[in-house]
């Protein structure tokens, strides 16, 4: 993974130098947490990719899970329970479900209490599941109380409830002690913890999304130790080379110019799940206080056909952020005699990589002849470990992007706004 | 469809009648527009859903398509080409493909030029299609020379190139006279041709968005009667009650307080890709000059658990738009025995539509007691004609509002300046 970021923010280096120096406190008590090993403070989350027994603990879990019939790995939670595990899945497979119908075990989500999804799921999973071993559903909730999550649960469970011994093919993840720990003893089902003061858009690399990608064979061994790698560039104490404290300070001195909005735009549709989860890290860590930049996700080439022209001629109240891979997974050539001959010059016979690339290129080129602020991330490839990479980098960044603000990353108070009034509706 | 907007933006009710009142010249012309019948300025993409003529043409050559074998409805185009189409069967259907594997036909989007998408794409053809009837290709470029499109037509015909007679299931979509058009009776295609002044981002009751969703069973002429509804409603001349009017007048002020951001808050997942239509029309319609206003698309009660906190807690830069619909096509209770008794009030044995509607309710409560100006659009379902009234009620409205900001609503000069540069890179 390569962060890029000079002559492209409009930003002098020296202020750069000075945010990204005021870090070098904090960023001791990161180095300090990770060599301690344990979850005593929020920062926390940053052990989890070498927290080995958890790997190895849910690897093991996973193997008993796994077998040559499971079909479908139902995953069920929202927000930071379910965010990480999707972006990862449909970076590696999801984005490509249609077009690969025989590809399994498949990964089902169930996150908001969608009436119509639901009830299709339901009769989906009653006319196919005829054997436990077609299955896992993983029920995920770190207060154990999440409506949504118990509701689609319970809507799962009835649907399945015709399979023998489908309890043991129920996991609840969820922490220690919650109302939901209490059920796996009584009802036979399988449970796994996560430290306490792990948030949820911290959560990825802890059994959250680390036992669901395991199930379905996501190599979280290499995962993880991307995350270690990218943790090792984050905590750097030559702060002019850290890409994490860099980036935040890009972010908070641009955001200081009035820049309000930080688009995310990725050159692989594959990719958007990974923007909607840096969309919960980045709104609910640092957007609060009547402060915060509002994440946006933008894809290329779809979205320059889209919201582009708004992008150049618009306000100019963007700072963006392009992430692209270097190598794709696969590639195809353009044929070398083209049936619509002469209408598009110099694409014949190229690979459609070099096509996305000329693209990226000259988006890339044309925001710097607007004077348009922007970084680049650079990931190796789309795997699993470069995915470690940026998920880890970024979720430091935010660490640092919070302490620049002086703001709390770790709460997310607000919340409680509208379920309270849910409550009340519910309640009648 | 109902838009609701009393009592929740914080304007004074003159000033929205104000701008709603300085609207009535353009009001007129865009009346004569639909009594003409016909497309001589660039707002004649009014006269679209009551084109018969037009949609007979469309609903002919969608039988000659259809047939029992029909498998995949191959849609390359990007962009005004494909995000209409996209919206509505991604609300019907596509949200749900993966858990109704064997729902046929389905359409398969080649927007961009993804290579591994597009590798996965022409090896699943190639495998999968053996007589031409399981297949239809159509190439939706209103110019004849979009970059991806092209490239992306030539790697989807090579897949399929082994089956006989496959000519005679692509259909090109173009300008009449477009260098593509000439194509069709080169190589023994269908061409459907759209009005020369009808834009991308307006052109979904078109050929581009009928000849698609008819031929994969989409109700069109419910579709263009729900737009009929709408357009009738939005051209109300008792401004007072004209929802496009009021919308935009809304939209409009808001923006003037120093709102950058509309926030489009869908409580349907598989509206989301209407959002991204919607995205494109506000983006490209009004940003230029240094103005325009960021859309957003967020989904409930998904985000509730990702961005909420930002959106309560984070800068008062936004203008919500709540859409939902009163009714949803498929429901299913939480059981009345719960198997996790305790650990959610309220919820054993409610529909989940009932779950979703408190949240709703909550979030609107909550918004309005925080003073989060929001507007409501209640759709009465979410079906061909809902969605039709939708969007032609959020076309007609952009023009509107592109008319109270004095901007060209229909010209997109600046996607250019990528355009150019990616040209000398190919051309290296």
């Amino acid at each position: 993974m390569k962060f890029l970021y000079k002559g492209t923010t409009g930003l002098l280096e020296k202020n750069i130098f000075l945010a990204a120096n005021s870090l070098r406190e904090y960023l001791d008590l990161l180095q300090q947490t990770t060599n301690t090993n344990d979850y005593k403070i929020y920062e926390g989350s940053i052990v989890l990719p070498s927290d080995t027994k958890n790997i190895a603990e849910v690897l093991k879990k996973s193997e008993e899970l796994r077998n040559p019939k499971l079909r479908y790995f139902v995953d069920i939670g929202i927000g930071g329970s379910n965010l990480g595990t999707k972006a990862i899945y449909d970076a590696l497979f999801g984005f490509f479900d249609v077009i690969e119908p025989a590809r399994m075990p498949k990964m089902l989500f169930a996150d908001t209490s969608n009436p119509t999804h639901l009830q299709k799921l339901s009769a989906f999973l009653k006319n196919t599941i005829k054997h436990k071993d077609e299955v896992v559903v993983n029920i995920i909730s770190k207060s154990g109380s999440t409506t949504e999550t118990i509701a689609n649960a319970e809507v799962v469970l009835a649907a399945l409830s015709g399979v023998n011994e489908i309890a043991s093919r129920v996991v609840l993840t969820t922490d220690t002690g919650s109302q939901l720990d209490a059920y796996a003893a009584k009802k036979g089902y399988s449970a796994l913890h996560l430290p306490k003061l792990v948030g949820g858009r911290y959560s990825v690399f802890s059994t959250v999304g680390l036992l669901p990608l395991a199930t379905i064979g996501v190599d979280i061994k290499k995962l993880t130790q991307g995350a270690v790698a990218a943790r090792a560039m984050s905590l750097d104490t030559n702060v002019n080379s850290n890409p994490a404290i860099l980036s935040a300070s890009t972010l908070y001195l641009l955001g200081k110019t009035g820049k309000t909005i930080n688009d995310n735009f990725f050159f692989h549709g594959e990719l958007e799940s990974l923007g909607k989860w840096y969309r919960q890290l980045m709104g609910e860590s640092i957007g609060k206080e009547g402060r915060g930049i509002t994440p946006t996700v933008s894809i290329g080439s779809t979205d320059l056909h889209s919201v582009a022209q708004l992008y150049y001629g618009g306000p100019k109240d963007k700072i963006t952020t392009f992430i692209r891979a270097d190598k794709v997974k696969k590639d195809i050539n353009v044929p070398q005699e083209m049936i619509f001959e002469g209408l598009v010059s110099d694409i014949s016979g190229q690979p459609l990589s070099h096509i996305m690339h000329a693209i990226e290129q000259g988006v890339a080129i044309s925001y710097k002849n607007e004077n348009m602020p922007y970084t680049e991330i650079i990931l190796t490839d789309i795997s699993e470990y470069s995915l470690g990479e940026f998920m880890q980098f970024k979720m430091i960044e935010m660490m640092f992007l919070g302490k620049l603000l002086d703001i709390n990353t770790f709460d997310q108070p607000h919340v409680e706004l509208y379920k309270t009034e849910m409550k009340k509706i519910l309640a009648q």
